[in-house]
């Protein structure tokens, strides 16, 4: 016997779960991709999703996935031989680093590890030692999906500021957008890549790329941008088909249109709110847990820790043990360890994680976390009392 | 800020969470109703609704609710002036009796109150005192959705045996079928009632009416039965169209397929033992909590429990105030107290409901149950620790 | 190789083709059944209904078929002993009179065959003979689905005047209601029935109830009425669970609340010219084939042909023959002919039916003609010329 | 009053209609992205993708559009400098041309006009003229979307081959797989582009890109490729996370893998049969109707139009007037005329199209021409008999 039957809940980071609302949306007849409503519609899509990204400058929608976008935003401002740097608190920043390698770029990492995020003064000094002016752009990842370290964008741009440095600063807010707090402008930020399926609550299928007038000079100074990945049209299109150089994400549109509705209809303030309360819940129950048992929050530094997504070692191999006893006996699908493997641990199988991204609500987490518990005893991982009560006491105060 | 934005949980007794296959099969073109696929799936669904019943008898499925199904049943055997015997533990004992006035029978009540259960001695008792056996019928409802009295029918044929009473026994499992182990023909019932929206996994719409041979028998005495109402030709139709007396429910019939499939998948003596493990873990966790609060499990006793429903006491107005704070801030909608009202608390703001009937998991429980204790605080209702580790353990167990 | 391997068109008489948007609005979890959203939602449909069926009076949605409407109407009215009156022209009048007979009721049936209508001097004549009024209700088919004959039902309240009878008038709208036009108040109808599968294109599972004050006064008058039926409380509920005498039919009222915005959207009286042009452009083609080879339209006088349903007669085994290579080989699905048969013809193998009722467009009727006349052509029925380009002249005048 | 409020058609060259079931297979939660039913049916995918391109070799999916495909084909084995040659044939040879411009390689385009097709003798003599081999690829263009022209894919082969020219055959089949018979690997073509939109029945999203052994050794030898476009482990993923170089596109995997399904349980050669039927019967209809006015095929020989779009001339306006008739009033939304301007037509209002791709059966066609008659006598543009009557006769002999 199981206890799984029921309504399963995905809360890996990402995909997150699709609102019923947004899938009723997308269960329709293809539209005309030449006029009508499609077109209305995709008009008014952009400034909501610039509200969302803190700008007034510029939006583009690519069909394609996190690494699609990545390569997007890259293709318009890095050309084969420049140079990018890469201060990296985790998986995610590696494989942005791979992406620029892809597209020829001369790439320097700063590696922190995935445990303690930047340490701004070292990138500072790195910046300020590229007396030429070498770098191109910094390549900072807002929230790592593998490590969930929450990167402080504000602290990166000072230390560019501090430099005195022209880099353009490029944010990787995947798995951080309309979840953790992110303002573009406000904040300095030239570039910044995002996708549909996290945040936003639409399936995987659309990255964005956002750019200020700064980037897009440098745009205009490129020898060659490829057409697929060139941002200007699609920025400032002369007729529908340039929005997405070809045939529209039909679909994928009308889901995302009613996920912009329901972060309005919620409000973007309230949205942070909700996704703050709830990793407080998480992070309670967790460190009452690690009182008593191997459990431990990857992030040890609040400020640090992503709203959407926590990672978790608890020791080879009772991740992995857990994952499976969640999913199979709860109906809860946990995320597996990325990029956390070590010499004594090469499978990861000592790490998880909780996605708590989008559309998440008190019973989902509570549910999690009481599953995970109950987990932790099946599979005979010892751990502190009082986590769920500590969860719920974070819920109750709200 | 609330903390409700995600997968709402209705967790109310009925109708109970649709799974999403169901739904999915539901969202299609209608078929024809006079030949085709539809025909050919409507056969294999009747012996599926017989074996999850119990029953080797017959099996009719009606457009209707669950009243509706109360009125067909009791149209086919009890004819005006004929008397009807209710041994009532809730509300819907007492509901089952008006569709019987309705129809014009005589109707007597014995009335064992909200929280205790049938006596059977004195349901035997009145049976014996009957020695002109003009009760043609009693009605017993095998689980009462507002008392969550779950009712020993067997030991209801027994009364009627130890009486040597020839009355049909009729049960409704309205609330229990797929949930509670019911088995019609061992234990001696005579006709049986169900509903699609609850074990069943199926939008409201459909009621079922099972019957066996001496009801048959009476059916065939009876003076006249209406053309809707009649179980005749809806259990051995001559052509489909008499299966549903005219158009047929298509929709609801590709859903019902669905369910049955999936509990199928399962199997029934899993899908039992999911449904007793999780309504142990809510008892413990209610256990708990009441060492140090006023919140109370409604039956006292553990075999008279329902395992699909938990009716609960809390005292007037922490109940709707309790259900309020769950829904808007912790996305999980209570049921309501029904049929408990009382003097001190006319609007039964004292009581309330958990629904955990059909396609519910341990994940879905056990957040309702963290959910509630973190209402009870934000309300400041006072409640003994330990309650969700409690029901953490019941599920780690398994 | 079979070219039906598209979108397949059921052009039956009922279920029509469900809308997406309708469709659509019923993909969803269950709701609360005892506030919030379907509450209100219900509160809004009741008055749509009955600007839809003309009335000011009452309007009561049933979970149950077209039989379940006639039913509960009847049940309302009519009690055993009481005689009805029924004009019948086509199977679906003997029907409504054989649900009468099962709720005891003595029926005097008028057979005006299944192809001329009805002859209302003769109907003032019979009324007339009763002059001591024992018939208490006469029971008329706006639209009989069997023939495609829509009776005058002005016509046939001027009987009832003419006579100086005070029999109650009750109309059968299930197939009519949102294509004929049908004004209930305007043209003296006491009580409506219809269903949901036809012009209102939602799922089949809801019958509606509508009633006038005379017709309320004679139910108050009745000795006694089962619940499920009973209109009373349906009409004027003291809560919202009263409405539909239990569970409420949550997924078909949102269709049903999607379908009447879509109706609203259009305008009724736009609905029921679309309804007529697309009836004329199927006359037409008919009527030019006709010419040449043996199909017939089933009524020869234009004023009493249905907008919403056509039956045809084109010989034995031709109608079978036909239906089974348009639905094989080209995806269009037809209506058998149903009460047509024949001492010639005992299967009713010459005649079969076109459904246009409710979501049906230009596109849908005549790419039905055109694989019609493919379907004549490919299994050697001789047509005569020009009847697809008469329908296209038709669509094209508008 | 419209006649167009029913079920639309869009009969534009792609998006094509979707199934219901391939929208149904698409309404779901998110699943797993890193193990599970997810994984298992992208392997199934992959072979069943390889037998409706006709290799035996190598398939990727992207997510993307068209112009994406065309991209990742592109950059896989043509690097900046190198030169290709574009055979065109209407205005989508040219927009494969501008995306290969975009990578920077040189593009010599032969021009052949947007209605006669290639001449296979001038090709080859290009080609041979080439004596140093410095074109790396031929692109051609199956079937160009906006002329209908269906290109010889052999022939093309057989003029590199009568060249003795080594570069790599390219062919783009977005608008022709799963509609025109296509045999990669017979036909030798090397690399080959697809999309989801057309044939394949699923939203657009994804991008398909074939190639075989001889296309992969160029790719070996290229400088570098970009991370996203880069087929190698698309093709040969290590695991499953780089079967999409990143996230997977879940929801759109769903659907390709149903309406994989339908193409099997069809067979692929009664769907290419029943693609030339359908286009036959267009063809029929249009052949008479020019016999009496202005509209013309724009292809004249039969053997170079597709069976899957027909573009069609009728001189300015009539062609705009008309699509905005049928959408209106008949429920068929036509393709607009593409790439046809001319100078006394500078806007194309002389051109439209006709989409006949995927699912569509000869309901949805012969509706869609008795439409157009319609609307050509609504709008006033006069037409030759016997149309409709023609479109029927193709479709009667199957």
């Amino acid at each position: 016997m199981s206890l799984a039957n029921g309504r399963p809940y995905l809360a890996i980071p990402g995909p997150s779960v699709t609102p019923e609302r947004v899938l009723r949306a997308m269960h329709r007849s293809s539209p005309n991709i030449y006029e009508g409503d499609l077109v209305e519609m995709t008009h008014g899509i952009v400034p909501d999703l610039k509200a969302i990204a803190g700008t007034e400058h510029n939006a583009t929608i690519y069909i394609g996935n996190g690494h699609g976008a990545w390569e997007a935003a890259l293709s318009n401002v890095v050309a084969p031989g420049d140079k990018v740097l890469v201060p990296a608190t985790g998986r995610f920043g590696y494989g942005w680093a791979e992406m620029a390698e892809g597209i020829g770029a001369e790439v320097e990492v700063i590696d922190f590890g995935v445990q303690d995020g930047m340490d701004m003064a070292r990138v500072a000094e790195v910046l300020a030692a590229d007396t030429r002016h070498k770098i191109k752009a910094v390549l900072g990842v807002h929230v790592d999906t593998s490590s969930s370290i929450r990167t402080d964008m504000r602290g990166l741009r000072k230390a560019l500021d501090t430099a005195g440095h022209p880099a353009l600063l490029m944010a990787d807010c995947i798995a951080s957008l309309g979840c953790d707090r992110f303002e573009m402008d406000a904040w300095g930020v030239d570039v910044m890549v995002a996708a549909s399926q996290k945040g936003l609550m639409v399936p995987p299928g659309l990255g964005f790329v956002f750019f200020n007038d700064k980037a897009a000079d440098v745009r205009r100074a490129m020898p060659r941008v490829s057409r697929y990945w060139d941002w200007t049209h699609r920025a400032n299109p002369d007729f529908f088909y340039q929005f997405f150089c070809g045939t529209a994400p039909t679909h994928h549109l009308f889901g995302l249109r009613t996920a912009l509705d329901m972060i309005h209809e919620e409000g973007l303030e309230a949205v942070y709110a909700r996704h703050a309360t709830l990793a407080e819940a998480i992070w309670a129950a967790v460190e009452a847990w690690g009182q008593g048992g191997p459990i431990r929050l990857n992030v040890a530094e609040r400020g640090k820790r992503s709203h959407a997504v926590t990672s978790l070692r608890i020791g080879a191999p009772h991740g992995t043990a857990l994952r499976r006893w969640t999913e199979h006996e709860a109906g809860v699908t946990l995320g597996i360890g990325l990029g956390m493997s070590t010499e004594d641990d090469p499978k990861g199988d000592g790490f998880f994680r909780f996605g708590h991204m989008g559309h998440v609500n008190a019973h989902m987490v509570l549910g999690m976390l009481a599953s995970v518990q109950a987990g932790m005893t099946a599979i005979g991982v010892p751990f502190g009392p009082g986590g769920i009560d500590a969860a719920a006491e974070v819920i109750a105060q709200g």
